[in-house]
């Protein structure tokens, strides 16, 4: 058995997300907390830019229930730059004990995992998760400088500019809502290896991860997919999505009401993003700026959110390695 | 509080470590379960040496107590490779839910940490923390290819070739050792930014990390660095580790007991190291290859593990950015 089952439920007391301009004029926009029009968030570098962010949305998470950054007992951060630095600039001044992740587009889920795994252990009693990715920062270090213009193939996807911050209690904290996002299970993901060596379709390379995470999941606990409002993948694309999708049908769990992050954060029809958007700041800033209150007011109030990843680095593709996949599902319930 | 008080202690079962040729010529070169002559463990690029390390070395603690690899309910994995990914491809194949962690050079003391409090959280009962570093992978990511033959400076210190693995329990799970090591409280580590920009200086980076963690450790405690047997700190290297021991004298915490994974794996008047040794795998394996048996033996039977990190990147170096420091403890005791 790999569920994790909380005897008593996290609460997810606050949270926020910060976006870039790009992501800012798509279908999600006016939700985000906050946005940069130049996607500098005042700094000189794209990479001070991208921890900026995180620094911004967690500041902005605290400041919507009013604890002191100083309660937090522990962060749980990470992104796609080498050596996380865009989390560990983020958390310099925080002040606040510091765990450094690394999960590729899955961490914000391995951050809500650890995070309520600690609340769980009773060891400490507020936690934060926040992770984060930057276009700019990600083109250049994973393809090429943006300068230099390259075509992109069709199943690739965009590296979202966004960040998305979570506080996570055993306790409400504040009782002003009843409305309160409850983590009440979660699965750590197995890493899963489908042969794929393309990187520009990581859909393709996260989808059989997503859909393993996902029917050992139904298969352990007995819960199908219709027991929830909705089983939000981040970040598939369009291909990983359709994989995914396909292969969850075939083996017994259809999922007509799954949706993924990097299809939600874009217009595709008119924003010229590919198969989708990707990166560690797309899931986690459309849970928290979107999805958390979709379902907070659907019928069935509860939803998995399975953040998935692609465990690659420019290097390993060059050296001919397949891609390997995680995905780390979350159990969200409200009321 | 942020020391993290187990009510149970959590047991290290087992651990197991592995090492590269310079490091087996070392002074505990004798104490490794395994080396590689060649340094490639059988590999074909630097890359795949190193998540072989982390295979192997997962693989001989496992057998060392005959567990069953699927026994494990989680890993908790890192290195220094960009976008981990020695973690990933060392664990593609075990079948075990998988945590990526960041933290540089601190990486086994977090995955320690996070693998014993997830143990008190009650929702799993065996875990594992691994992680490793590569003198050949590292050079060319974070300096120049091999090749080049740069001179270093009297600071800079040698990424050590070498990974650890540790199983970690809630219970004693095998009885045949009276002397098994045992985590009994920890503290991960704050972000502590001293304003080095040297990245051929880590250990200077890295200390004022180290001192804070450990002084309060202390005050939050009551404990005395008098209390352990020894106080292991790693990697901080000749010069992280006098700086340390200045900075604790005047703290009033006075260190007589301290030593340095980084200095302890190598013998600084033979090998040609500079200031010593670094790296996710050196402390990693020089607690699991001599420093729990000589704690073990000792008098007080009790040591503090704190692992430094320098959560920098060569970018972030370049881009004239100062190193941010962090230090996790782990306090052991025997019997």
């Amino acid at each position: 058995m790999s569920v994790f089952n909380y005897t008593k439920p996290k609460y997810i007391i606050s949270s926020a997300a910060v976006c870039g301009s790009f992501e800012h004029r798509g279908p999600l926009g006016s939700h985000f907390d906050g946005f940069s029009a130049d996607d500098k968030f005042d700094c000189e570098t794209w990479e001070k830019s991208e921890a900026e962010m995180q620094r911004l949305a967690l500041r902005l998470a605290v400041d919507k229930v009013g604890v002191q950054p100083r309660d937090i007992r522990a962060i749980f951060a990470g992104d796609l730059i080498n050596q996380c630095t865009g989390s560990a600039f983020g958390a310099l001044d925080s002040g606040v004990p510091f765990f450094g992740l690394y999960g590729a587009c899955s961490t914000i889920a391995e951050g809500l995992i650890l995070a309520s795994a600690l609340l769980e252990s009773g060891l400490v009693d507020l936690t934060a998760a926040v992770t984060s990715s930057h276009y700019c920062s990600a083109e250049r270090q994973f393809r090429t400088p943006l300068e230099y213009g390259a075509q992109r193939t069709p199943t690739a996807q965009r590296t979202v500019t966004a960040s998305g911050a979570y506080l996570i209690s055993s306790d409400r904290f504040i009782d002003n809502s009843q409305f309160l996002p409850k983590i009440t299970a979660a699965m750590p993901g197995i890493i899963t290896d489908a042969g794929i060596c393309d990187a520009a379709n990581m859909g393709a390379a996260m989808a059989p991860a997503a859909l393993r995470t996902l029917c050992d999941f139904f298969r352990e606990t007995g819960h199908t997919p219709d027991d929830y409002e909705l089983i939000a993948t981040g970040d598939l694309g369009f291909e990983g999505h359709s994989i995914l999708c396909d292969l969850a049908k075939r083996s017994g769990f259809p999922m007509p009401n799954a949706v993924d992050c990097g299809l939600l954060i874009y217009d595709r029809s008119a924003q010229d993003v590919h198969a989708g958007g990707s990166g560690c700041g797309c899931s986690a800033s459309v849970l928290s700026a979107y999805l958390l209150d979709e379902v907070a007011k659907s019928p069935k109030k509860a939803m998995l959110f399975v953040a998935t990843g692609a465990l690659m680095s420019p290097l390993t593709v060059m050296q001919g390695l397949s891609i390997p996949g995680i995905a780390h599902l979350v159990e969200i319930r409200f009321g």
